[in-house]
């Protein structure tokens, strides 16, 4: 109720504050027999982690992970899967001045008033830092989903202003560079950009695309627990996500059935369909074309300029927020997009598996 | 697991199928002593209903509920209210043609894959008319939250290419005209536009906003169950929507930090924002300022076109569909929109109550 | 959260009131292809139907159902199967001298306390009324087994005093007397003492006992959803159950290791046990023995004898309680008892198929 | 899906097999502002200890709690309390010659046949080990409903065949004895009978009894998810409980519902009941008495005895358990009880604090 699980059948539970003990997840309802072992999770974490560029947060987290129980043998016991990381570089003294106060784009006020009080260090449970738990626990799921020649790839499709043209995608490029964009020449643009505001203690947000291939048609629940409703859910419970959209998402608001329709084809011998409009999914169900779904990311809201606020005794204040903050937080987000449409997928590949009395 | 329930607290499950016997849903978690009766429900089914102008199905359905339990002389019992609409105006044998075809921009194909065979008759299960289910049961949280003094509206921001500009906006006039247009003028233009879609047998689509005014601020929960990310996956699950955003959105990638933040002041001894890109929530939790979000809904897919398309059989196929459509569904999932973020906010709003020790 | 759901695959949620318009249960998760229809259902709630003996109460009603969706030529959809049976014999004014006074043994006064007031026409919610949603939903159950050659078979064990002997139990003699005692001699004794119970206006309780042949081993989720642990729930939220034990149960409390430990052998080339005191589950799994259970039933708390009470007022009253009443209900129990075990092993048999990365 | 969870508003999932790295669980929903420290989890973790007596295996584990999340300051935040008990004195290699051969009483077969391998090292996740996750939550439960003046306590009212009769229970005794026994003559008798047991490599089961204090009346909801249901589940769901039965329970089935009903009077101006036969709850509710349930604990399965078994690869052998076992686990799993209990109870307070409009 509180909200920490994700998943009916492959069930993810995550923990952990900033400037805590750790962070970690559970992962229950994971089958039996798969491979695992740290490395799996740690390559995933790895992506995540803290000060490899100019452009994330200079707060050093080793990030390692270690897996309690669930595993025997190098193999997944059907038992639950406990994945602990532990908080190393905290500085939280960073943080008692803004004890008091509310942080313009956080959600300071929010935990105020929901809960009497709040853990103010590094934002408590609300830190980019509890994604560390998703991360590792969608590391599970996409190997899981690995297994079934099923790829989850997200990048970042648009920095700031600066927006990746279809035409010039290269996903091959966009793990190249630190900020995931699939076009050298927009990652020099967008880098630019991103200098520009660091210097003036500002902060951008962009776009994240992700595609799945390989999928079946039919996964995803007809009514509430359309495939598309769940990656929105799941996509927008990543802190800062405010849009979400499904193929050609908000553009086939304005076009015709006649241009938004796909038509159906056979090709080898196969149902396909001519184009991808829906974005590989129909009546909540895959429909066999790719996956193609986008996410706003909203810029960081910390930024070290100053700005207007009240304390929580009610005054007016200004405030500069100190600590280690990322000017962009779109590319270490890229991988936790991945890993909650990893941790969907598998639910729902799982759940379709009990669809029909003549399955299995 | 099949996905036909939603809510954890206040919790919705919903049956029927297009051309079954009826529609309905049972509402389970609604608390004890609320008022309520037949008429606070039909009027919301009465907003949904086919047939009410030429923007609409033909389909003749009176769409009357029956209250078979939970309620007892005028007051909510705190169990379970189970909701009964009827089928009437079924006309099955328009179907029959497409039985063994897979309709371009439907499920039809999904649904094979997944259940290895379907009611073919009007959609079945993936019909618009599943959405009478959530009305209904969305008219009981609306009740709900009226005693609390949270109001939600929802109106048609776009249909087709005509969008309401913001200060044009003028939400009365849209619970004047068929299109749920806030704006006169737009509605005239709109309306030409659907007309001579409608003459060549095409389709449109649209955006559709909501609004919440006077919700408290700590709603919604800070990891998955945000309520954003609530909003979203409800929303999402209605057919035919394909993006949703709340606040600036997608808008808000391509911003700054700077421009981003709503800063907080002190107006008339009250914490507010001084303005409202976030759309109401921060870090997952409502904000105290009205909630602002949108949906973009594709055009109907049912279109009388030639359409190229495959048989289940796998034989390539023209189709021209007949049975009776909605040339464009913005408007009639305007109060399903309504529904579903009822369902959300007084799923949350209990949710909440359990959040401290010293609540209640 | 208000509890009336049971299963997470294989989910029932039952609604209605003793004397409010209806009665029924929605099934969501029944897999595709299902062969169903209503004679399916309606031979089940033949056996818990009231008026077919003097041991039962004399209040009139047909209990047919109606199939309002997910069953379409013949066969299961895989969306959910609403159940519909309407209340007839409803004579509410024999309980309104109850409306304000609390039937000792009943809920009357934990339903005030919890929900501030009461349908008081019958029990409202709490009347053994409420189990005729849960035989329909478990005839669906129990369908989908008989589809596996599982088999599940309950019957009195004891009415009142009379015990029917380990030695003596005939499972079909259970199916020809009205007490479903499985032996003769056992039923004319407990005829006998019945009769006499009657005639002061006084009441009996039994215990049932349910065998379930042909089950797999592994059946079960190895921590808190156990075989037995589910099982416990689903029998125990039967209304006037207040025990339940599984194998030897209390008896094994008193005997040594030794005696109860179940040897594993080889038997036509398969691993069987010796004995059976563990009742075919093992560490919360099924273990490929029959599993045997005993629920203990409370004598029917509405006896016309006077008793002292109290009004909701708080004043002390004597009261004699009028309406139809059944002087024991543990025949009645015995197909609801059927029905929840169905729900529960239709649950766990379809959670299973997901417990490994090598199945289906 | 997997069952690792329970509870629906105050949610517990546990992790851990006895011989991986750690044991733990995760609350999830504990309300924010409740005092809580490790010292508060470590007092029931203590009495669960191995090695304390001569009556309970000599594993010894230090069981030291570390609260890794969810509280700041000494108090709840609202979020996932993690809490991690490492595992320190496994002698794995005690365990190497069970690997391929099913224990009598045990769950080996069960885990090789649901997930086609297991963890052979101390049972895995069936050992008794696991429910050091449940108490650390459950201690968790119980400091909650300590702060509403609710008191649960738990002891063993049998040993084998040793009971103490009604009249001589002194529970202040049970918690000066290892066998908690609240009858010192009844403790000599027991410790008699399991020492001559425990030379013969036997071993012994037991009943439990819980009484719950301060309960308020209408706890629990009035369908499948009763008090009694829940409590029989929880209970039932700790490894080698057999029986489980509410106030007369078994005892009920005999008696006439004159001599079962509790009448109810007016006491010093309070509806109280004038006998407790049902054992503190009507119709699935609390009734405002005392709460008194008992559990049927089984002899535990690890005798040293020789015992005739097969392998995994199906052939018969003679079987010699080694390794430290406790020769009956009753004692241990008293506070085992009172732990699943306090989960029940703080879950069902919880929910009941949302059942009526004019609540909070």
């Amino acid at each position: 109720m509180a909200g920490n699980t994700y998943g009916t059948v492959f069930r993810v539970t995550t923990f952990g504050e900033s400037h805590g003990a750790a962070v970690g997840a559970v992962v229950d309802g994971c089958p039996a027999g798969l491979d695992l072992d740290e490395k799996d999770i740690q390559k995933y974490l790895d992506r995540r982690k803290p000060g490899q560029s100019r452009f994330t947060t200079a707060r050093q987290e080793a990030d390692e992970v270690e897996i309690l129980s669930g595993v025997f043998e190098g193999r997944t016991l059907g038992t639950p899967i406990a994945l602990l990381i532990r908080n190393k570089d905290q500085r939280s003294k960073d943080y008692s001045e803004i004890k008091d106060i509310y942080r313009p784009g956080h959600a300071d006020l929010c935990f105020d008033k929901k809960y009497g009080f709040r853990d103010y260090r590094g934002g408590g449970r609300s830190s980019g830092r509890e994604t560390a738990g998703r991360v590792a626990a969608g590391a599970v799921a996409l190997k899981l989903l690995s297994a079934l020649d099923i790829e989850v790839t997200a990048f970042s499709r648009q920095i700031g202003p600066v927006c990746v043209p279809e035409e010039k995608t290269d996903i091959r490029e966009s793990r190249e560079n630190p900020l995931c964009l699939p076009d050298k020449d927009s990652f020099i643009k967008a880098s630019e950009y991103l200098d520009s505001l660091r210097k003036e203690g500002n902060s951008a947000g962009g776009i994240i695309e992700c595609i799945v291939r390989g999928l079946p048609a039919g996964l995803g629940e007809p009514v509430f627990d359309k495939l598309d409703a769940e990656l929105g859910k799941a996509v927008i419970s990543i802190g800062a996500i405010k849009g979400f959209e499904v193929g050609d998402g908000f553009r086939s608001a304005q076009v015709s059935g006649r241009e938004n329709n796909d038509p159906f084809m056979i090709k080898d011998g196969r149902i396909v369909k001519g184009s991808n409009h829906s974005g590989g999914t129909l009546g909540g169900m895959s429909d066999g074309s790719p996956l193609v779904f986008r996410a706003a990311v909203k810029p960081t809201p910390s930024i070290s300029q100053l700005q207007k606020t009240v304390s929580s005794s009610g005054k007016e204040r200004i405030i500069e927020i100190k600590g280690r903050h990322d000017p962009v937080i779109v590319p270490r987000a890229v991988v936790v997009v991945e890993a909650m449409t990893g941790i969907v997928l598998a639910d729902l590949y799982l759940r379709n598996k009990l669809s029909r009395t003549d399955m299995g």
